[in-house]
């Protein structure tokens, strides 16, 4: 089996609760809706991926509980290829999301267990069986062992990095894409995302995305700096937009689209995901996004 | 089959995590434990009386969600008996509950589905089948129903009141063993802890307890009035002290111990169970009880 992408990352379980009234500490309050959705960057934008039409295999590791089962599970329901998924002693990464209708604001509560995402073991063979691999930075050796894997075989390496971890450093040399949160270029570089973009893409010569949400995002390519707005939507809910603009970014590449394109391409991907709550439910298929682009 | 207790009311299933640092709103936060038990005040009461060695049935309804499976599975695996579980379409009642360690603070966020509850079918048969019916004020006409029926056949009904809802006035007459919080007690007197339960006894002229936490609780009794304190117990957790109060209470008075003494001996229990995260895993059988009242 081949594949169009190869992820490597933190698999999660979202529980979403949309609050009914402003939510307060110490209170007992009611909401309106719970919605139970997989999780985590890496799952998330293969989950767009394989809905946008492409091949993807997930490799990670969840704990032996239930929320295991169900975090393997809903990615095969997407199509996502689990061969690579693992199964430790442990718990599985696990978050309560309290989303605020009308409001970007997300208060979120996660267990994680770091012995089992430490456990997660790669294989030379499924890491180059994919055209492009995706990797976040919760991965430390595991991570560095297969872009490294990846980079020998020729295979391009993105990274989805939003904050610096123990190998986050080491592992932004070997990638072709690095995109990344406004955020996470403020820690490396001090500066905002116009700069952070430029300046990342000086250090490392290769292709820089700096994403700002509903600010749209910066990208550095070839010595050239460009701004490209998101798409004015009225969101109904952001979880996952940042994972899934990863992934549309990665099918238009792969395709051939040049970089302009391509981050218009995976702008909309992710204005479309704001559709619904959760990180899943709203994912386009390629027809909405043409359509959407077209429109 | 004959049962100690029968009880009607809410069934839950309860998500508790515990904050690693000082929650706040809007961020992303760790949690150290993430717990999930059964939960809401009847179901929690049944199984304190099946712990302590009483023979109990539960009738409520649940959603056809997996959590519905969960809290039916959870309360046979007690040993409380499910005849009178019932599945009806639409979501069950689940909560997100974020604990904080060294406070009391609980936050919790619900989802609550009326129809569920205002679905559940209540059976003479069952009812009668007790000789104790506990009740919570969820259950609007069921509820009502469920106390008339135990009135007429001499069974002894007691009410565990939180809130005043819909039935909740017209349900407190039918009430053997009024066992309501200090926040009902002043909804429906306007008065104190100690002040309320004289005037619900001098308006009901029934046993009437006003729980207060730590504080203990206020029996007025036979035209008598007397506080009962709390064990001094540094607790780890509360959720569920008073469900398992009620349960405590039920299975003294129903084995014949006058009200001074049930008390204690509730208290106890409620003592007991704080022991534990979650509103079931500390709760102690007869011989922990019996020992710590010794101790």
């Amino acid at each position: 089996m081949h594949y169009d992408v190869v992820g490597l990352g933190t698999a999660a379980h979202d529980l979403i609760g949309v609050a009914s009234e402003a939510p307060q500490l110490g209170r007992k309050q009611p909401i309106s809706t719970w919605i139970e959705a997989g999780g985590g960057p890496v799952p998330t934008a293969l989950v767009a991926l394989s809905r946008l039409g492409a091949r993807t295999c997930m490799i990670g590791a969840v704990g032996d509980d239930s929320y295991g089962t169900r975090i393997i599970h809903d990615l095969a329901a997407e199509g996502v290829d689990i061969c690579g998924m693992q199964v430790h002693p442990g718990n599985s990464h696990v978050a309560f999301v309290l989303a605020e209708p009308g409001s970007d604001r997300r208060s979120v509560w996660f267990r994680t267990d770091p012995s089992v995402l430490a456990a997660v073991q790669v294989d030379h063979a499924l890491i180059t069986r994919g055209r492009a691999l995706h990797l976040d930075t919760y991965t430390g050796t595991a991570g560095l062992q297969a872009a490294h894997w990846a980079r020998e075989a020729g295979i391009p390496v993105m990274i989805d990095a939003e904050r610096v971890r123990d190998t986050t450093m080491d592992l932004l040399p070997l990638c072709t894409w690095l995109v990344v949160s406004a955020n996470f270029g403020r820690t490396v570089t001090g500066a905002e995302p116009a700069a952070a973009a430029q300046e990342l893409h000086e250090r490392y010569g290769q292709m820089v995305v700096v994403t700002a949400g509903e600010a749209g995002s910066w990208c550095a390519h070839n010595g050239d700096l460009f701004h490209t707005p998101a798409f004015p939507v009225t969101p109904l809910d952001t979880t996952g937009c940042g994972d899934v603009f990863h992934g549309g970014l990665l099918f238009a590449l792969l395709r051939g689209d040049p970089p302009r394109a391509a981050i218009r391409f995976a702008s909309a991907v992710a204005a479309l995901k704001t559709r619904a709550y959760g990180g899943r439910a709203g994912i386009p298929n390629l027809a909405e996004v043409e359509a959407f682009l077209q429109g």
